[in-house]
């Protein structure tokens, strides 16, 4: 079963909505049970908030501990290592339903959204809320990338995958989770072929699922994912984070996979201002000469896979709160039906009826989707109250009674009375009496997802940090990488945010600023001023370029330079980037401006590349070979300070040593028998299972 | 195995000491699977910040699922509901190694703390990160008990305590567990027969522990818990909160039962100020004429129970940092040791000598420990840089030099630098050169457990509040409960106190305000103005009472008006009481006066109880029979709205009706054989095992 945007605790504190996320968790949950299938992926965003409140953790703990776990045989046998991704000092493994102290009967595979994403840095490195429910036993986190924290981080060498396989009967599944990064930086590791997908060698026999959590609809330059980079091997993309829900996959035009987009199961905007260009709405119900009435609606996908074979199944979700989009100008109903604009009093009483239409048309559709239901033998539901939005054209209108007011008399019968109406006008006319929808701001907001009051909150904020801080002539921070923290800070909840950068920051400006036991204190400040500036040139150079350090940037431009027609460079792994984010784990060369990286990256590699030892195609000339994943010990050596690539795959480079006699080995070991995969204590057979793990190691 | 207040992620960001609490309770946790123990009882602030980070929560639930969850068989058999306080809506037991898809091996039970207590009002009620712990299956919460929120709650109703009870072989034990509540309010709850105590009919056949977390040592009227307040039928008190370790059970005057007080796992205050006095240091190690050096030695402990025979072990900490607390008088070591305390390099060379001393007896002491752990056994721990700690006495000198840049020069040899230097001076003289030691605010703090500095910060707070609410004459809401709520959002991170508390206190007031849909705005002011005036009053009396309202409060000081002499009046619950309280379940009497209550309760009860249909003895005179726990028909009906006494006992109310016909039988009932207790999976016996609950339902 597969589902995204889950939104957990969104408008949690709403005394009509708050359970409405939770409820249809659950409703996904009890579905998957009644579909009896073997495993739920999750696309990213199960919660809503970065820190979700203690009641919403709970709540969702105490669902997936209802309905995951029991005595069910797990069909689904682990092909890859059950401890890749475990937590660091501990012994139970990373998957679930290997730990022989649970009894899980249906797992559950997540990758994380940008709403919950990790954060801090401390001895597991950033966490996230999944993290909570992995450790925990309850779900199986996968796709962890760590983020660049600050200058610190400019070591930074890309995105490594690594699968979970699976195997039931004869049909095998690897699934590549990526959490989301952001989209310039997602965009920026595509094009430099720093995502490197470490596949089975038999890959074409196995169906291929990839999920993501970025933007799909572009936002601007670099603001979201194109469709086509991703690599043929891939059967399937399940794309998260875009809330439409187009589950039925889509043709991508020149590449072999296809998208399905299950969309969010919670209504978290409610489809005004540019929001709306965004939402695809799955039905219209009807259509009159200046209004449409949308009915959103909201589903999950059953996903089965035969060998490579597969189909998709949109299920409607029943608990999802009826939603009735509409809009309507007030002078078109003058000129058409005689509306008296200059009487506010006739304007409300115009309106009401119009609501009051939207409500009935909700409370309908509610109704027969209701009697469809019992009739299929479920259980009915009792009604919920809808949402209803009015848009209103008040252009040419002078007075507006008060929005809020208006939706007083709708308490009780529709779940957002107090934003039912949304006030507009057509561009020139200046001020509307009501609730005006708030103009864009000007800035470049990379959320897409966000509401506009969200958005300007956020603008807010940084407006207002950049102005105090420009104001106060920092000798020690830059402002560009302060606003930054204190976005963290706000967006995060992550209270330590601005003390981490702080402390980053001091530690990289000290490596610069070398003292003697009796130093000139004008001297230093001299030298603490040239650190500060070169630092702060730096930073904002790295985040124009997606928060890639510069010396990787120049070289990827250099070599991809088009956008649109690069085609699945993510396989690509060259020798010259390797060694040049091997130099890069060293302490950074000083001194080194933006164009003089690639020249020196690609006058070094080759040179360096069969010093290592690497095997048949030692030092091959950077090329565009779609089917470099077998090639894997091309791959660079991990570095010191490598991202996490997949929380699934944390501990391989650790390990790698060991494994490094037995590799061969390994990857010519034969499948166990395929009786054993319906065991019902997966526990029993751990010791046995561990010897048939399929080994992806490059080194 | 005993423990209590582990403070998890107390300074966890500090870059020595900031694994301290976690990796302690690592230890204790191994302790505890090395002396193969039955189960781990905790006795509040597991965690030291209500709110704790996810790293911390990450790192303790990694470490019971390391620990706790195993193929080891329980070896105690749960006799009490194992339903009881379950998450409401799930299925899964309250006791985690009661849940057939659990395989628990070393179960931990825990109460909170002052620092881990549950906040806010979701739709599970106040939760606590111990929730998040026990719903995951990681832990065995108990000793729940709501807190007054705000106005809303003056039905109160006292504190229910229904035990766990348990068995292994013929020994059985009951574990009654109250979590930590506002002293005020325990004290208040002691002493006019609310707390009630739900005991097992043949409670002298068992051995009875009573878990608790409050001040013991005395600071102000009703700011601690006096040590013979509780029932002769305990056999032993286990108190958490107070810090220092006094294992071995002590003796209390004029009672059966001992008190153990196991003491904290971390060391949170470097005992400066008046935590100095609270400590009692387990050794003294040297004793010089003007100086003092202690050593902190921490200790669990080891509870062997056999029938009601029990011996207490304690077992020192060997994680736990070397803590030497010393103290010097420069006048004094002008006149000893003819110090110049006039030259500050002298006086800088003087201390320096001294805290080297210091560090070196901390090292001694560490490393003749350690070999004497290595004799046993045990391995070798790698030397931890102590905590040293210089209280000075800079009476009569007048330049002394900055004592963080005097800590610099130990960096690296001790674990606090930044404060190994502590300056006073005898009263009388006003300044002193370095750090001061903040003087105790006039206000009164709840928690002697604070530091100064957050003590505080704290007041700045109340006092900020206070001034800033009575410069704004507020209209609607009073200024008493805005400063508690403020108080709650800050030092329990609960960004929804103030808004919880501004629309129940909202919802009290439009209560007391009734509007026609005419109304005059004057006269609306007027009412509110009024109804404002009555909260706040009303407000401020319950707070001065410890959060009871105002009837049950002038009862309690008619009977209960001396403090010491009061013996075991818990178990006592009287009609009238009862009575009054069910009175209190609708919604509450207008213009009640403090005065006018107590007189008009006595009136009421007497006259309703047999209305009420109560058994045998309807309407017994308020007594203070000390057996009064056999004659649970007699506890006050639940009202409405409850307090939910124990987690353990949460759903008991509800199930009340249900249980009522069967009550007889089940009361009755026999216990299983004692060889099922040894059954390696609790699961497969738990159906059989629910016939065998001990019911201790009243009505």
């Amino acid at each position: 079963m597969l589902a995204t945007d889950n939104h957990i605790g969104y408008n949690e504190r709403d005394p009509v909505r708050g359970q409405d996320s939770i409820n249809t968790f659950k409703e996904i949950l009890q579905l998957a049970v009644k579909y009896d299938v073997d495993f739920v992926l999750l696309a990213g965003d199960l919660f809503h908030e970065n820190r979700p409140t203690r009641e919403t953790l709970y709540e969702v703990m105490a669902l997936l501990r209802e309905y995951c776990m029991n005595d069910k045989p797990v069909q689904i046998e682990l092909l890859s290592d059950p401890d890749e991704g475990k937590a660091a000092g501990f012994s139970f493994p990373a998957v679930n339903y290997e730990d022989p102290n649970l009894n899980v009967g249906m797992p559950v595979f997540s990758i994380h959204g940008n709403h919950d994403d990790p954060q801090g840095a401390g001895p597991q490195g950033a966490l996230c809320a999944l993290d909570m429910l992995s450790v925990s036993g309850l779900i199986n986190y996968m796709g962890k990338i760590d983020l660049p924290i600050n200058d610190a981080d400019a070591l930074n060498t890309g995105i490594a995958v690594k699968p979970v396989l699976l195997r039931k009967g004869n049909s095998k599944l690897a699934l590549y989770g990526i959490g989301n990064v952001k989209d310039q930086r997602m965009h920026f590791e595509l094009r430099s072929n720093r995502v490197r997908m470490f596949m089975p060698k038999d890959k074409q026999d196995w169906f291929n699922i990839l999920l993501l959590h970025q933007n799909r609809v572009p936002h601007g330059p670099q603001q979201a994912v194109p469709e086509g980079m991703f690599d043929d091997s891939i059967d399937l993309v399940v794309w998260g984070h875009e809330h439409d829900c187009r589950v039925e996959p889509e043709i991508v035009a020149g590449k072999k996979y296809r998208i399905s987009q299950p969309g969010s199961s919670v209504a978290t905007s409610l489809g005004d201002g540019e929001a709306l260009e965004k939402f695809v709405l799955s039905v219209i119900l009807y259509r009159t000469k200046n209004c449409q009435t949308h009915l959103w609606s909201r589903h999950v996908a059953l996903l089965e896979i035969h060998g490579k074979e597969y189909q998709m199944t949109a299920i409607p979700l029943r608990t999802v709160r009826p939603f009735v989009l509409d809009d309507v100008s007030l002078a078109a109903a003058a000129d058409d039906e005689g509306l008296d604009i200059t009487d506010r009093m006739e304007i409300e009483k115009f309106l009401k009826k119009r609501v009051t239409e939207l409500i009935e048309k909700a409370n309908t559709t509610w109704d027969e989707r209701n009697a469809r239901a019992v009739e299929e033998g479920e259980a009915e539901l009792p009604r919920m109250l809808p949402l209803i939005r009015l848009k209103v054209d008040t252009t040419g209108v002078s007075d507006m009674s008060n929005p809020v007011r208006f939706g007083q008399e709708f308490q009780g019968r529709i779940a957002n009375p107090r934003d039912v109406l949304v006030f507009h006008r057509a561009k020139g006319s200046a001020r509307s009496g009501g609730k005006v929808v708030v103009e864009q701001p000007e800035l470049s907001i990379d959320d897409p997802n966000l509401t506009n009051s969200e958005k300007l909150s956020k603008v807010r904020v940084q407006t207002l940090v950049q102005e105090y801080l420009s104001a106060q002539e920092l000798q020690l921070l830059g402002e560009a990488g302060m606003s930054d923290a204190i976005e963290v800070f706000v967006d995060k909840d992550d209270i330590h945010a601005i003390q981490n950068h702080v402390s980053n920051s001091l530690k990289n400006l000290m490596k610069g600023v070398s003292l003697d036991d009796d130093f000139d204190e004008e001297e230093l400040e001299e030298m603490v001023e040239k650190v500060r500036e070169k630092h702060e040139k730096e930073y904002l150079e790295r985040q124009q370029n997606g928060g890639v350090s510069i010396k990787a940037k120049g070289k990827a431009r250099a070599e991809a330079s088009d956008n649109e027609s690069i085609d699945s460079m993510m396989m690509d792994v060259d020798i010259a980037a390797g060694s040049d984010f091997d130099e890069e784990s060293d302490p950074p060369p000083k001194k080194t401006t933006k164009k003089a990286a690639p020249k020196k990256a690609a006058a070094k590699a080759p040179a360096k590349a069969p010093a290592r030892g690497r095997g048949k195609k030692a030092a091959p000339p950077p090329s565009d070979d779609e089917d470099e994943d077998e090639e894997e010990e091309e791959a660079p050596k991990p570095v010191k300070r490598t991202n996490r690539a997949a929380t699934l795959s944390q501990s391989t480079s650790k390990k790698a040593p060991a494994k490094k006699a037995t590799a061969a080995k390994q990857a010519t070991l034969s499948f166990a028998p395929s009786g054993r995969t319906t065991s019902t204590r997966a526990a029993a057979s751990r010791a046995k299972k561990k010897n048939e793990v399929i080994d992806l190691d490059s080194d």
